[in-house]
């Protein structure tokens, strides 16, 4: 590896530089990269019996409780999913599944008792869990899940139970085969009264893997990848289990059949049980961008090597990267690579101190689970363009599925839908925008948005992310330059992403207000719905750049700094590139700019095609990891 | 199906209509429709035992000619090839491997001996063929294969060789397990005089499967999609065959081992080969076309019954398709499925009068491989991005392999890239519309190019593929409008395109011009990259809604032709939403009519939601094809 390509590699890994070059240094591809060619149900054996080993040497348990042998730093966690994700995703999410899903709702909404009694066997994955949330009829809308968990006075027993076909558990990770218990969501009743969605624990296999009493799984079998996750279905018919099965940390029911909760609303406590689970979106959002690191290594590689036509007079034939289409399907998402790993790196530590914080601050928690919430929708989204890009950069030999590419696509795809369908998850990021961070996670309220918004008017406040001063001084430093500077100016830059995020949003909230007054309150707030992902996206690109500007800050390597800058260029003018419609329509800047903006992009993408090489090394994905040591023919790597 | 739904089909079928009815009432799921569960090896020989199956019931022979039990209808064979492909891709690439590639070589490239002696076993599959173009080191780049047919004067044979690793044939259908024989392109050398690239008929394996002396095949494996095709490698070692296996219709060794050949210039000669082979381009975006139709049914089906979270105020939980966003996913990807569909129509019969025509009529036939390359570069891009839009749409129940759309997408994955890449393609037609299709298929010479165009500037013609008094009608009675009618005014629509076309083009030629004349052509030549790509798309575009309109112009059933009105409304609107950027940047409207033309498309997408089971019904996908037998849960189709 190059000088320059480790030094990036460190900047980018930045919090997490130690835990990150552990996986690099002790992981082999035989540990985590999974033979292309696997069956479902040899990627089945394979991701079990991988996931324990891993489990077992430490590497996907930091998550868990000093207690149980973690560390208990969640940060960590997501650093540790975001490697075994440039490994292979099916691995990850087993692991994601087994640690992150059922491990985490234990820690999360579980007590002493279920730590104590459950945690060491989810670890070591001797306990097969699921996290039973997802139902045929209710996906996206949590709050409507319909399996129901009702207190029986008399035996002390809580009976779960589904009452619909649309109750059904459905695409549950680990219950198409070896999951031996379940983290069941459903609706609480004690004495009558409904207490709204808690968790409880519910056996459902056997030693043997037999379905036990009243439990019916199912198995999803073949999937559009992650063939790796046996994902099922689950059905409970008047299942009993006992009463320190609920997982009481938020709301339960004592040992007199009293239901307690410290948090008095079903609303609050529903979005703060809900709310403890954030980790998991972050997650998600790393692990994509982890897979589009590994493709864009792989075909930056290939398009440096792989050459086709002649040069006009010329007897030599030109590399792919040197042409223009070529490093315009490339650069920028390398570019956006960086981006992401840096925000993404910031968002793992704000999770850690809302971890850290133990609810004391709410506020904070709100805002994680919005910035969770955005960042994982844009990141899964960049991903599956990302792969599906490089695919297709290396033509025939990037579907063979030797070359790593095509699976990684297959096994991304999902990330788009699972942990918060990206449609919906932007849309509470717009409503979390408009109420001023003061709502959260989960509710699709519209109308009530609606008109909470008539007071939002002319009252927007940017969120910062970043020191207030450095942008000041960017901004002010920028308005000093000359015309012909400015698009290089981060400072006019940042202006221009802001401008999007208060335009959008302010034009949103004028539209939410005025829909809240109309007849057909659905059909008028209906129609802001497209301005409502606009102005979350806005929101989110603002804050990656910002993440990216406080990168370069810290740097300490002025080579390494001044690439940086050339990199966060190409970001912040791509991305003003893509959405150059929106600035005209507002007036942002005139059509001349806007071509000279196209220009720029080009220009930086020739600038940077020279240290492509560097730049894709410091993705930091092991090089030993981009084929699995089967592959054969014709590797898109080279292997000297 | 609704009358209404069988009405549009009619006319979206259009000239092809009888004989995609006899499809869609005598081919039934099994004969078409993959188990989504099948390993590598049994989705091979399912593909295999159902091809000739099919061909044995001459669903998939009417292009070979009338001697050999075909009907010489080369846009017939087209209209097989798109409705195999709402059954399933493998099978439909399989078939076009043997009868369309294979076969088609034989037929195009070969005479009456080859034709006697080969076709008959090529139509049965008796005889599993390769079309063995593609090389390890050259694909895009026929020109510069490296594989080698040397005439030897002392035997009466060809020797075919492969002289270096990146000679391998690769990624060669039917050359991973089935191929008995190949047919060869390689340099064709007679007395040490290169001849250019030619093409051979040789045997690879025997009765066995064994590879022939000389022969050395290798099987690609496991892929990103496409699964029952066998993919593969092959090599030649100084392999010998008779002077007779060498397709001789355009070039050949006589019997006193003399080369002839009716067309004098090496590379026209080439140009013209390749020019026969056509239709596999416009099979390739058609059956990208079917693939879409079918994900958009399962999709529009699905969204139409799916609820998700409740009205605000009422108990009514909301339909999918309801929601603006998602009435945003799919309804212009519907209308976009007609505007091809029309289009495809057109030059399915374009195809045909140009085969007839047996090269009267060149120009004609250079257009066609321009359109052709076209269209297969915009359907197959719009193909992959609507097969995923239409997965997501369905959330997690649309990646379970048993609905169906993850196993089109991956599929349809590789149509972007084989009979031609798509930005080459686009690229090709770019220069073919500065060249004022005076130059043909596969030149990548894009100095010469630039050079040339400096006799264009300025004369610019849009090649007309409809009346053009029907144009001139429209757009007369366009500009008779008032302003805030116009956004519907058909004729302001095509106003639109044309101008964009024709502006794109023009700055384009004018670009060339200048980098023709720079120190370093390459450089200034590549910086005009991705405007040829926009030329191209331009181009097409209006070729598109050109062939929408007269279709609508056509239509007799009053109903129908007004409902048509709006879809065709939708496509224009939609596609000059996509690229209002470029609009606003050369001033043809400004920001105010920029939103207007947004909310024009969500009205419309309104407007058409009522109609949206009729619109996909018109698709024309069998219903029964829409999932397989097997499938048991949760299927995205209402069965009912």
């Amino acid at each position: 590896m190059s000088p320059t390509g480790e030094a990036l590699r460190k900047v980018l890994d930045g919090p997490f530089h130690a835990i990150k070059q552990r996986w690099r240094e002790e992981v082999t591809a035989d540990d985590v990269v999974r033979d292309t060619a696997y069956s479902m149900e040899e990627a089945r054996d394979w991701a079990l019996d991988r996931v324990i080993k891993l489990a077992d040497r430490s590497f996907v348990t930091a998550g868990f409780p000093t207690e149980q042998g973690g560390t208990g730093n969640a940060a960590d966690s997501v650093a540790n999913f975001e490697m075994v994700a440039m490994g292979d995703l099916s691995l990850t999410i087993k692991s994601g599944v087994q640690h992150g899903l059922f491990g985490g709702a234990i820690v999360n909404l579980g007590t002493q008792h279920h730590h104590e009694t459950f945690l060491p066997d989810a670890i070591s994955v001797s306990l097969p869990g699921c996290f039973a949330m997802t139902e045929l009829g209710h996906g996206s809308d949590v709050q409507s899940l319909e399996t129901t968990i009702t207190w029986d006075h008399e035996t002390g027993e809580f009976i779960v139970d589904s009452p619909t076909p649309t109750a059904t558990k459905a695409y549950i990770g680990n219950a198409g085969r070896d999951g031996r218990m379940a983290a069941v969501f459903g609706q609480l009743y004690v004495d009558g009264e409904h207490e709204g969605v808690h968790v409880v624990l519910v056996p459902i296999r056997d030693e043997l893997g037999a379905d036990l009493p009243g439990v019916t799984t199912g198995d999803h079998g073949h999937k559009g990848g992650l063939l790796g996750v046996d994902n099922g279905t689950i059905r409970f018919d008047q299942v009993r289990v006992p009463r320190v099965m609920l997982l009481d940390r938020y709301g339960g029911v004592d040992e007199n059949g009293a239901y307690h909760s410290r948090i008095k609303s079903k609303n609050a406590r529903f979005f703060t049980m809900l709310g403890t689970l954030v980790r998991g979106r972050i997650c998600v959002g790393g692990g994509a961008s982890s897979a589009a690191r590994k493709a864009l290594t792989i075909s930056v590689d290939y398009a440096n090597r792989r050459r086709q036509f002649r040069e006009p007079g010329l007897g030599e034939e030109i590399a792919l990267l040197d042409y223009l289409t070529h490093q315009r399907r490339l650069l920028p998402n390398v570019a956006a690579a960086y981006a992401f790993g840096f925000a993404q790196n910031q968002l793992s530590l704000e999770l850690q101190k809302v971890m850290e914080a133990e609810g004391a601050d709410p506020q904070a928690a709100r805002a994680l689970e919005t910035l969770a919430a955005g960042m994982k929708a844009l990141q899964t989204r960049w991903a599956n363009d990302t792969l599906q890009e490089c695919r297709e950069a290396c033509g025939g030999a990037g579907y063979m599925s030797d070359n790593a590419i095509t699976l990684l696509r297959q096994d991304a795809d999902v990330f788009a839908t699972f942990e918060g369908d990206n449609t919906v998850l932007l849309q509470l990021v717009a409503k979390a925008l408009l109420l001023h961070y003061r709502t959260s996670w989960g509710e699709m309220d519209l109308r009530g948005t609606a008109q909470k918004t008539a007071r939002l008017i002319g009252g927007t406040v940017l969120e910062r992310t970043t020191a207030r001063s450095l942008i000041d001084r960017l901004v002010a430093s920028a308005n000093r330059k000359p015309e012909s500077q400015k698009l290089r100016a981060r400072g006019w830059q940042i202006q221009m992403f802001e401008f999007r995020e208060e335009h959008v949003l302010e034009g949103l909230a004028q539209r939410m207000r005025a829909a809240s007054k109309a007849d057909d309150a659905f059909a008028a707030v209906n129609q802001c719905q497209t301005h409502m992902l606009e102005a979350a996206k806005a929101h989110i690109e603002r804050v990656v750049l910002e993440a990216f500007v406080a990168a370069i800050e810290e740097c300490e390597d002025d080579y390494v700094k001044a690439l940086l800058v050339k990199v966060c260029d190409l970001y912040a003018l791509s991305t003003i590139e893509t959405n150059r419609a929106w600035y005209l329509e507002h007036e942002a800047f005139d059509p001349r700019r806007s071509k000279s903006i196209t220009a720029a992009v080009d220009e930086l993408c020739g600038e940077l095609r020279g240290k492509s090489k560097e730049l894709v090394e410091g993705l930091g994905v092991p090089r030993g990891w981009l084929v699995h040591p089967r592959t054969a023919i014709p590797p898109l790597i080279d292997r000297d």
